[in-house]
């Protein structure tokens, strides 16, 4: 035992890394033998092997989730995915992972192992394959919405289609994908297999006993391989702080079934288009309520016709009518599968709520169904939208009222499941906030598990393991969230954010003028111009004013021999600021713009 | 009954006013004897009595709430409220009621009645106090809350402390305070009698049969008033989506007291400063478990203190210890009390998590407790404050873990109660966004409420109401939100904020030069300066690129003869924008300031 440690000890010095202060459990200062092999490195007997796991983004946070392992100097990435800005990243698109470290040794990566098809885990794929050439691994699903992405920004990919059930080599690493629930279809965990360790990846998941798409995970397969022993688990967190257990996709099936027998007129329903298997439900409900259905919303479209054609969706042409022939569809006949769920502002459901849809226009006596729960930061655009619908008397199914939505994501005791089926030697809990990941960790504590071998890690840190050692490493890669503005992925910075959010809560004051430095003289101006600081035409006297105080700061400046631009610039600028405070008690960033004439 | 209606519709027409077009409940077209009186309108029979009860904040909203009473030209005022801005109100302070209909009517207002101290009931009452002189009545915590914002803006303010059980005239408006149990202590709900009709206001209530601080609900008045008659109830809404009751206060004092006893270090307890009766609760625990408390937060100190100088806290001095004399008394001796419960980024607990707390360092082994629900929008803000304690290996308890906080509304079996022991003849749900009035009219409904003397109305809409009818009116009085940002309360305009949306979202590029339109020169310039748009550091080449295309864009235009002003700004806008967006795909507000020498 000892020597493994040493071992591992030796490579961690080798690669100069930090090692994590409080991990004290398997970090031993160095023998005296140690010191003297260092010493005399001659010809080292065989290192055992190892691997190395690092997470470059679903830690300390829900999204973007990317996983890199390591061995034998090959890299194996799982997932690569984006998330969304929060509320003070001004202006930005999308955020993803850092992908320096896998791009600057491109040609070490061996492949990427796609668990589902949700942005989470696919998003950021584009921008990797823009800077580097990697086959993609995963079920023809996640790889028809990432075909979709790279089609809508002109790339190409090496796509690879994988069964649950397949074991394949990537590289040196033995990849097993198992079959597992979720809120997508076709969604897959993962054993990872090379001679030093065995690691299984769950991706996201749910204990579903009875999925809509058929067969539930594969218990009997998941217990086998825990039997046979599996040195690291990295299991999904997301839902660690609610007790008991997450229900089956079949309950929202049933309060549909109830909903879609009582209704009357026209439904309109909004779900994540992603969730294609809720879409077959309600496929399924229209047709055994006598009504077509149409889509509404880009996202639906593409994932229904994608889906369609990948066989995920099954109904006969008969079934479908175009969104532009649905007004000819009686009312009591025909159900809107629409995007907006969320309440997305510009979504389709939005614009039904605004009255700006094209081809939908909702009426007294339509009933819509939100079959969704808000995602946290969502509930205030959700309830907009709920608010818009009731005031105009139509309808409204929302997860307030009825059981129209499931997680996808396992309880405690689904979580208690998968470590029992697992039985891991050492764990790293994944895909979640800090608190979920802490949590987790004492979840595995009550299950029996030493805390010594539990590791909660940081995006960009490195967990080292062989079959009997984990060592944590500190910030070993770049992780830092990359912010996507525009075409640029690298320069939206912390500068440029700072002035938008003072921008955004004071607006701007600009003040020009033209000086004559030899003369001494201002030859024109100071005008004054400002968005998003005050209303001008209303406040005339107040820019007037403004512009005195300005004119006379710089003259004053002038006279008394003050040319030197800054100089000037400052005190017309001290001066403007001091008066707008006064009279308006705002601060808005103030910009002299000088021309020398 | 017809005479009613018709006199009520003859004081319409008389208002020109205008009739809400579906509430044909009360509304019949004037017959031909209404006609005729209307043409001769000599010595009309004297009126029968009605009263009007205009909304102007509370309705379609959470927030804000203010409700205006007319009787006899007399004007009196329930509670003056202010709201939070939203994301979209860019550097918005606050939001308040319009309040210019009572300012323009001044001299017609007798009076504004305060039901409870919070700030979407007392936050707009210096607003107008800073404009009319009306007395204000409310119970002696609220009016010590009113006191200390005045105080705050040096204004004052003629306060009138009422009791639970009073009954005061106020004008022609007799107001009898009932007591009721809310989220802060001695909260109010009003009946408000004239000989035209009897109304009720709920204020905001929860059913407590066992409060903290003594006795609940005066249910045998309430009983006594609906025996009596009701005419209208204004009832609060919050709560109207969860089914059940409301637990009591105890509940989380009971888990409070679990988690003391087991307590062995420092307790840090961060909760709304104005739920005295909890604080108070604090304080009992402490001193029961042998420890002092202190407490941390503007807003904690000073209703810790108002609430001692006024009697609603009781405590030796000794119990207490002042925040910066905390450090000497040992960790297991010692309760902190703070703001911060909702995450807000520069309250005390947030200033703790984030290190940058003056007095208070936290350390391994504290254990922080968030005595509190998030309100919806705060739940990002809420799991970032525990996410930071949590990488400080604190023990954190917080809603997702512990019954540590209740509401302080009534769900629906309560709202049920205060139904069937008032039993009105009419009823406006307020105090609720609209799926939450429409939905406080169903349960109204469902308890046997003919849904023609229900009214859902908006704010700045007007109820009229005698003994026997109701008529609502849409659009009498402006109430839209008046946003308050610095000294200004009207001119944060649209125009104003939808600039700040777009610099929040792509920054400003502004472009100046001198020309000489005389000679048709260029004389200096083009200048750049941008702001939240990018780095220009790491950019210095698109920015020469910029003044390049600007300057052949002006010289372009100077060469073909153009020296309109106008022309000249909107051709170099056009050509920046070209170019800007080609090589960043973003939009960031141009503006050419462009001088004449």
């Amino acid at each position: 035992m000892r020597d493994d440690t040493n071992d591992l000890k030796e490579i961690v010095r080798g690669l100069g890394l930090k090692e994590k202060h409080h991990a004290e459990r398997s970090i031993r200062r160095p023998s005296k033998a140690d010191q003297a092999r260092n010493r005399k490195p001659e010809k080292p007997k065989k290192k055992p092997e190892n691997m190395k796991i690092i997470p470059i983004g679903g830690l300390d946070e829900i999204g973007k989730n990317m996983t890199v392992l390591e061995y034998q100097n090959q890299i194996l990435i799982v997932d690569c995915g984006m998330t969304f800005p929060e509320d003070e990243m001004f202006g930005v698109d999308v955020v993803i992972p850092d992908l320096s470290y896998v791009v600057e040794n491109a040609k070490r990566v061996k492949g990427l192992v796609i668990t589902h098809g949700h942005e989470d885990h696919i998003g950021a794929v584009p921008f990797l394959l823009e800077k580097i050439k990697v086959p993609v691994y995963g079920t023809r699903l996640a790889l028809g919405l990432i075909q979709h992405k790279l089609d809508e920004r002109k790339l190409t990919g090496d796509l690879r289609p994988i069964n649950a059930g397949d074991k394949i080599k990537i590289g040196k690493f033995t990849v097993e994908a198992v079959r597992t629930t979720h809120s997508i279809a076709d969604s897959l965990c993962f054993l990872i297999e090379t001679p030093a360790a065995r690691i299984f990846h769950t991706g996201d998941f749910k204990i579903d006993y009875t999925p809509l798409d058929g067969d539930p995970i594969d218990f009997a397969r998941l217990a086998e391989m825990g039997k046979k022993g599996v040195d690291l688990l990295l299991c999904d967190s997301t839902n660690v702080l609610r007790p008991g257990h997450t229900p089956s996709e079949q309950v929202v099936g049933k309060t549909l079934d109830g909903i879609f027998a009582n209704a009357r007129h026209r439904i309109i329903i909004a779900t994540f288009s992603s969730n294609v298997d809720r879409v077959q439900k309600i496929i399924d409900l229209a047709r055994k309520y006598g009504r077509q259905f149409t889509v509404s919303g880009r996202s639906m479209e593409n994932v229904v016709t994608l889906a369609k054609e990948l066989g995920y969706l099954r109904y006969p042409d008969t079934a479908f009518v175009e969104l532009s022939q649905a007004k000819s569809v009686p009312d009591n006949k025909l159900v809107i599968i629409t995007t907006g769920s969320q309440g997305e502002p510009m979504s389709a459901l939005s614009r039904m709520a605004d009255d700006i849809h094209k081809d939908v226009k909702l009426k007294k006596n339509d009933m819509v169904i939100l079959s969704s729960t808000p995602v946290p930061g969502n509930e205030k655009t959700v309830s907009r939208v709920v608010n818009k619908l009731y005031e105009k008397d139509i309808q409204v199914i929302y997860n307030d009222i009825a059981d129209i939505h499931v997680s996808g994501h396992a309880c405690q005791e689904d979580l208690k499941l998968m470590h029992s089926l697992i039985k891991p030697k050492f764990f790293m809990p994944v895909h979640g906030e800090h608190r979920h990941l802490v949590r987790h960790k004492e979840l595995a504590i009550e299950l029996g598990m030493d805390p010594d071998n539990v590791f909660i890690l940081k995006n960009g840190d490195q967990l080292t393991i062989d079959k009997r050692r984990a060592i944590e490493f500190q910030n070993v890669v770049p992780a830092e969230d990359v912010l996507v503005d525009g075409l640029g992925t690298e320069d939206v910075g912390g500068i440029v954010l700072k002035d938008r959010k003072v921008l955004s809560e004071s607006g701007i004051l600009i003040v020009s003028a033209a000086v004559d430095r030899t003369a001494m003289e201002l030859v024109s101006g100071p005008e004054i111009v400002t968005r998003g600081f005050i209303y001008v035409k209303e406040n005339g006297d107040l820019i007037d004013e403004a512009k005195a105080v300005t004119a006379e700061a710089i003259t004053d400046c002038l006279d008394r021999g003050i040319s030197d631009w800054n100089e000037l610039k400052n005190r017309s600028r001290d001066a403007l600021r001091k008066y707008v405070f006064e009279k308006t008690r705002r601060s808005p960033i103030i910009i002299p713009v000088f021309l020398d004439v």
